[in-house]
């Protein structure tokens, strides 16, 4: 199976799933279920499912073990999409090309969709039975929370709000993205492997050091596409970072030096993975992936 | 100690245990964790932690376990409370008589806020060694997250929001605040019980049916305070819920029908504690108080 093969396969296995949560919901017709099932279902890449399931098969994890976290982790990356579009954040009327949760049904239901969206997350993993140790699971709880909160994702958030309009070197930008977008494309990876009974701890090192340049190769490569992409393909308007006057690599850089840094990064993900006794082709061409695609 | 004491405890305490998380936090000048830390100071009776202590004492919790548990409750309380305050929710400009959180900082930083207490929470457990075993531990992530997520807090919200303007029957009514503030209630009580190694199965059914009871008379109470309360003891404007058009039990029963179901709401928790073989004296004591406060 080639590499777009398994996106797509892990993109369908996690949407099935994520249905599958609100088909046996109580009560489906609630606005606030359809909203968080809305915004679930508007897709993307599932990037982060895809590298979850690609890790965790790596390493033998079971497969319905899987399939929850990577719901999980779907789960906090939407709800911080519902809430970045809200007008008094990015104020994105779009998202995919389709109307944002807010603008699809209210403020308040988007509010809320993303408040029960990261609750969600929690709650699939607390309440399904893995086949690691209950000790386990507590550190993969413990890894998505500190990924996507203060000191991961929603700490990168404000960091960048706060550097919108400002000046900022590249040391400031890679902390902001580390954050913002790193800390869960890491966690995807690393909640893949924590899954699996036989990862042991080095090779946790080394998948964490594989995820830090792929979450910068992938932000510097959405950077690039904001200048050379085109809106149909993006599903968002490009040159948007710009006319949000958003600090980015190509601006910090220039296209080339962007490039040149975005390959660099691969390069350093590729790295990263030889100390692994596994087969690592798939997190490989996962690299590559990430500074080749459109969109 | 009396009550009042023990009330006035549990409030220190868990102020100090929130206090040094941020002590302790690297950057704690970034504006999301001064927001952050701005809202949990905002206070209150810290009625949830001082349920959890009060219940995991009971069956001899340790206390440094509580701890955590507690802080981690506050944030989720805290989580809402901003969240409710926005413009898009309840639109509320103060809080205990002080400025909520988007009007002392700003609406970005609030919904950031808001999302980044309520990882916190998830974090702060699952970064715990708590003395029970770690499969306990779980059950608390999942009490805790049922219990803030669609099918609890966050949804018992979006249904409040749905029923604002509109006539209900005291059916709906209790569905809503079941939801909104009855399940958090019930959350505090019953993860200070699973924190206790010996608290058994039949103990935590009954505990449920206290937490049930004591969420409703709460919230009765509330509807009280809103007409008899004075605006400068109540810290929001005394007649806000009427101001909203929201549906209250003294619209619904007459503020004496109200007050007789209180009282019969304290009865049904005096009631729920009596298979209870370890001393549920200071529970009793707080169903009393609850209906008889006047903040």
């Amino acid at each position: 199976m080639n590499l777009n093969s398994q996106i797509h396969a892990a993109k369908e296995r996690v949407e099935s799933v994520l249905n599958a949560i609100f088909d046996r919901a109580i009560d489906s017709d609630t606005k606030l279920q359809a909203a968080m099932h809305y915004s679930l279902s508007i897709g993307g890449k599932r990037l982060r499912p895809f590298l979850l399931y690609t890790t965790g098969q790596i390493f033998g994890a079971k497969a319905a073990d899987l399939d929850v976290l990577a719901a999980a982790i779907e789960c906090i990356h939407t709800y911080s999409l519902i809430h970045d579009d809200l007008p008094a954040m990015d104020d994105d009327e779009l998202r995919r090309g389709q109307p944002t949760c807010h603008i699809q049904f209210d403020e308040a239901t988007a509010i809320l969709a993303g408040d029960a969206l990261q609750t969600l997350a929690f709650e699939l993993i607390a309440e399904h039975t893995f086949a690691v140790p209950a000790e386990q699971v507590i550190k993969m709880l413990a890894v998505l929370a500190r990924a996507s909160g203060w000191r991961g994702m929603a700490g990168g958030q404000a960091l960048d709000i706060a550097a919108t309009g400002k000046a900022v070197d590249k040391q400031q930008l890679e902390q902001i993205h580390n954050l913002k977008t790193g800390a869960l494309l890491c966690a995807a990876i690393e909640l893949g492997a924590l899954c699996a009974p036989q990862c042991d701890e080095q090779s946790l090192v080394a998948l964490r050091q594989f995820g830090k340049s792929l979450g910068l190769a992938f932000q510097v490569q959405d950077d690039i596409l904001d200048i050379v992409g085109d809106t149909a393909t993006l599903g968002k308007p490009q040159g948007s970072d710009v006319a949000l006057n958003k600090s980015t690599y190509p601006a910090l850089l220039g296209l080339a030096g962007a490039q040149t840094y975005a390959k660099t990064l691969v390069s350093e993900c590729i790295e990263a993975l030889k100390p692994l006794s596994v087969d690592t082709e798939a997190l490989a061409l996962t690299a590559h992936f990430i500074i080749e695609r459109n969109h």
